[in-house]
């Protein structure tokens, strides 16, 4: 069996780091460039809230600038101050959440657009265009069923009360709540109103897609897309083989190996008694770390080493460690300091996050601060 | 029904945040001083690994100190380089995770206590004292039974092999398994392996117990104990009525309100579909901020103007919003802005954690990046 842990230099793994991430920024770079070229003629944003789903948005979001990405989107103000700072002025940054009251002049100051998600928002921008005789940049978004985001049904009336004399919107948008699903008629329903809602607005681009929707055709693409989790390496198409390249791989060092004896037990509640006499190993990394306590003991970790040999979790996770069953590796294979790994080619963030039932974002989104992050480009 | 919200100052709302988390560090400082009267004339530490469980480990150290801890206890070699630029000299900072070959003069560098886990880290701290003659503070852990830290069985025979001519273990040590669960044979057998194992290194003083440890009795005091949770507000006594102080207050913002119709659905996958017409807020909480997915529709939110009246999560929880139906609040009682409480005197971290099966522990580290943390003294 060929070794698929050859490409990753050991010397890349710090002397101080417990755990790392690595983060493939060249993967990111050529999802993004897969995305865009399924989408083409229409434009390819990127989603970099949430610090890039725990990436690293600084990191992510100049490589995919690199890559021809223009329009980035977070959900925070203050995401968006902190991405400003580091992208140039040819850059639309979107801010997800829209704006509170009082807030307008620290989006102009930091030159971020608002989506703007609610009658009252669109009025106090709009009147701040008009009183300042000046066209400010903002998205308009609809609900076209998600109920989430967005100017709803309850809402639509009082768009004409609304001046359009200097404020035009630069992008009409919404978002799909089932797009992972093609057959869910909710696909269709929200893109057949999203085309009514958008003509009430004196706006030419819209935008409609992330992820999965890319992938239910060109009629859900208008002008601009917006993927986040497929360019992380996410399945866009959860019922299908995942179009996109791999970016995470996830690692901890051992902190020391021991020898037990059938009967003894391993961690918090003693849950897990050894059935016969076992090697196991102490990582240093746990749910303090985003590796979820109800992974336990249901994933096997690898030995970059030994990669054909897996190694379950054992016992309960603790906060800041979790122990492998390390008995099927080779005597004297291993010690303090080298490296397991959690997460990479043999066990996907979306295999992770099918374990517990949840969604690879989540386990992104939970790769706390702790790790060291290195990234390869 | 009085207001248990009176005393939050909406002035500490700052305009920009999203969320925050308000963390009151009086109750620390009081959950410390009760564990302290508690375990005299032993000594009380405090555990701050993990960011202080999340709550931020220079603000809590800092209060900690004040209130007489002088012995402090994290994870990771990084996160005792950056406690011991903020706590002086005469305290102790003890790194649980103990070292890898070669990370021996970080610690000594930084005034750092490593905990020596394994025969091998006690045979360099050993020859590195005896190299510089010179006592370099570290403490020895034995392994009495959970199979994850210490010195176990199979390397007590190589004991005799070290040389205690200038090494003096500062701290004999091990880690209760089972301690939140006072009937459980574990907590009975090892207290007794600790107290044959401590005797077998030149060492006067010992800690055995963390919060529940604290409250299984005298004999599990000895020297030091190490309470981490329980300072949080955790309950160290699961199966009794929590003793210690709420610490913890997380409220998020309304970002819109809507009103939706009968059959009109909620949130990704368009799981919640309304019974009835509805009035919904979404709120600039998601699982990126640690509010863990599954939580949903598993709890109840409430507005700190009407804190009797329960305010249900309805549908999937997304990355960065929630929503909660806010039907029963009075009309026009509520606004883009206002802000809703999802953990406080209503519903504690020992609560939401029951609803996932989890422990509150996990909840306190998951509190993300994102939040506005403000503190309270």
């Amino acid at each position: 069996m060929s070794n698929p842990y050859m490409s990753i230099d050991p010397q890349l793994f710090t002397h101080r780091a417990g755990a790392e991430v690595h983060i493939d920024l060249s993967a990111i770079t050529q999802n993004y460039l897969y995305l865009q070229s399924k989408v083409a003629p229409a434009q390819c944003g990127g989603v970099v809230k949430a610090d890039a789903y725990g990436l690293g948005m600084v990191e992510v979001a100049k490589a995919l600038y690199k890559a021809g990405c223009r329009h980035f989107f977070v959900a925070h103000l203050d995401e968006g101050i902190a991405l400003r700072s580091v992208l140039n002025a040819e850059c639309t940054i979107y801010i997800l959440h829209g704006f509170i009251p009082n807030q307008e002049a620290l989006f102009i100051q930091n030159r971020l657009t608002p989506i703007l998600n609610d009658i009252q928002q669109l009025k106090s921008w709009s009147q701040l265009c008009n009183h300042q005789r000046k066209n400010h940049p903002a998205a308009v978004q609809f609900d076209t069923g998600m109920s989430r985001f967005g100017i709803g049904q309850d809402e639509l009336a009082q768009l004409s009360q609304i001046s359009w004399d200097f404020f035009r919107p630069c992008l009409a948008m919404s978002h799909l709540a089932c797009a992972d699903t093609p057959d869910h008629p909710a696909n269709q329903q929200q893109l057949t109103r999203f085309n009514t809602l958008k003509a009430l607005i004196p706006c030419t681009t819209a935008s409609l897609s992330a992820s999965s929707g890319i992938f239910l055709g060109k009629d859900f693409h208008f002008d601009l897309v917006r993927p986040g989790i497929a360019l992380y390496g996410g399945n866009p198409t959860p019922n299908a083989p995942n179009p996109m390249r791999a970016v995470v791989t996830l690692q901890g060092k051992i902190l020391q190996t021991r020898s037990i004896n059938t009967g003894d037990f391993i961690g918090y509640g003693a849950t897990f008694v050894a059935p016969c006499p076992m090697k196991i190993a102490t990582l240093s990394i746990g749910y303090a770390d985003g590796f979820f306590r109800s992974l336990s003991p249901k994933l096997q970790a690898r030995s970059p080493k030994y990669p054909e040999i897996p190694l379950p979790l054992l016992g309960r996770i603790s906060m800041d460690s979790l122990c492998v069953d390390v008995t099927n590796l080779p005597e004297n294979s291993i010690q303090s300091g080298d490296i397991i790994e959690l997460i990479g080619k043999s066990c996907s963030i979306n295999d992770v996050a099918r374990t517990i039932d949840t969604i690879s974002y989540e386990i992104l989104t939970a790769l706390g601060d702790r790790y060291h992050r290195i990234y390869t480009s």
